[in-house]
């Protein structure tokens, strides 16, 4: 770049290691941030410190908390016995913006993906096993997505748990609601037919 | 939000007042930054703090730097005989990329915009009078934006300027170079018909 100012430079690279942030982006937000008094900066900063600092895995379901265990986990009125796993700890927000599941979670942290070195040995399965074998499990729902690490993760942890006894279930794909059928990709058509329902 | 985090809420709030930066990207992000190594948020964070700190304005153009004058400024192979008035330092940026101009410039910081309270008092006029005052200036190029602001401010520095016999330009606006005609807006058309020299 022309611009010869290696603090500048060196922040345009930081926020180029952010998702979805390109070269340009990252110019505009720098650009941004020197141009404004200097406590927007240290406002942004001192968030983002405070919030690695703080942050951690629950100690039960490995979601992000800023106590031991997580404000679900320690919720009282969840069942204990539904767990839904999720690969990252964001998902979990799109289950909670329905309001409609009432049970716990269990954060992955990744899927099973050999092609870009995650196994099993990665991910927090050992805690889930942890969790069904010591308290009182009924059904785990894998809420993976329907990629292929998605699909084989739900598939070994089904195996995992099966001989435990769990009831082992996994999320409905199909055509979204509101979607004009027309517009439909084949792959959630042929979903939505595999997973018809009897009316 | 469904996250009830203090300090992933702030973040998110933190993020969300950078430009382009909406409620969904912002928790993308701080999910980001929360999953990655807390040296990936303490390095984003430090580039942010280093660049507030260390970044100031060039107390000669009043463009971004790290010295006291600015790497252009203090560069003897500059014309400092013509000023490329711009309203940003980002668009000194666009302007070295061309690397045609070889002259210096001088950076508002803004446009007069009474409705949103930027007068006069607020951008570097006054930097801008004592360089073409105290140093020998034979055009001052007006590169501000074709927006109202942008037009109004240009014509506030020529008025500014004039009385002191410096010859003020205006960059041509017109049809974008690589841009087919049929798909030229009627504005840009109308300055290029306007702007129409003689071959």
């Amino acid at each position: 770049m022309a611009y010869q100012l290696v603090a500048l430079n060196k922040l345009v690279e930081q926020l180029q290691r952010l998702p979805g942030i390109g070269g340009k982006t990252a110019h505009r937000l720098a650009f941004h941030i020197l141009s404004s008094p200097p406590q927007f900066g240290k406002d942004l900063a001192s968030a983002i410190l405070n919030a690695t600092d703080v942050v951690k895995n629950c100690s039960v379901c490995c979601s992000l908390t800023d106590a031991d265990v997580c404000h679900i986990c320690s919720d009282e009125k969840r069942d204990r016995g539904i767990i839904c796993v999720v690969s990252d700890p964001k998902d979990i927000a799109a289950f909670e913006r329905s309001g409609e599941y009432m049970g716990t979670y269990h954060v992955l942290h990744g899927l099973i993906s050999p092609l870009d070195g995650i196994t099993a040995e990665d991910l927090t399965f050992k805690q889930l096993l942890t969790r069904v074998i010591t308290e009182e499990v009924s059904e785990v729902i894998m809420a993976t997505n329907g990629s292929i690490e998605g699909e084989s993760t739900a598939l070994y942890v089904s195996r995992l748990l099966k001989p435990l006894g769990v009831k082992v279930t996994r999320l409905a794909f199909g055509v979204p609601v509101g979607t004009l059928l027309e517009y439909a990709d084949e792959t959630s058509l042929d979903r939505a037919l595999e997973g018809r329902r009897e009316m």
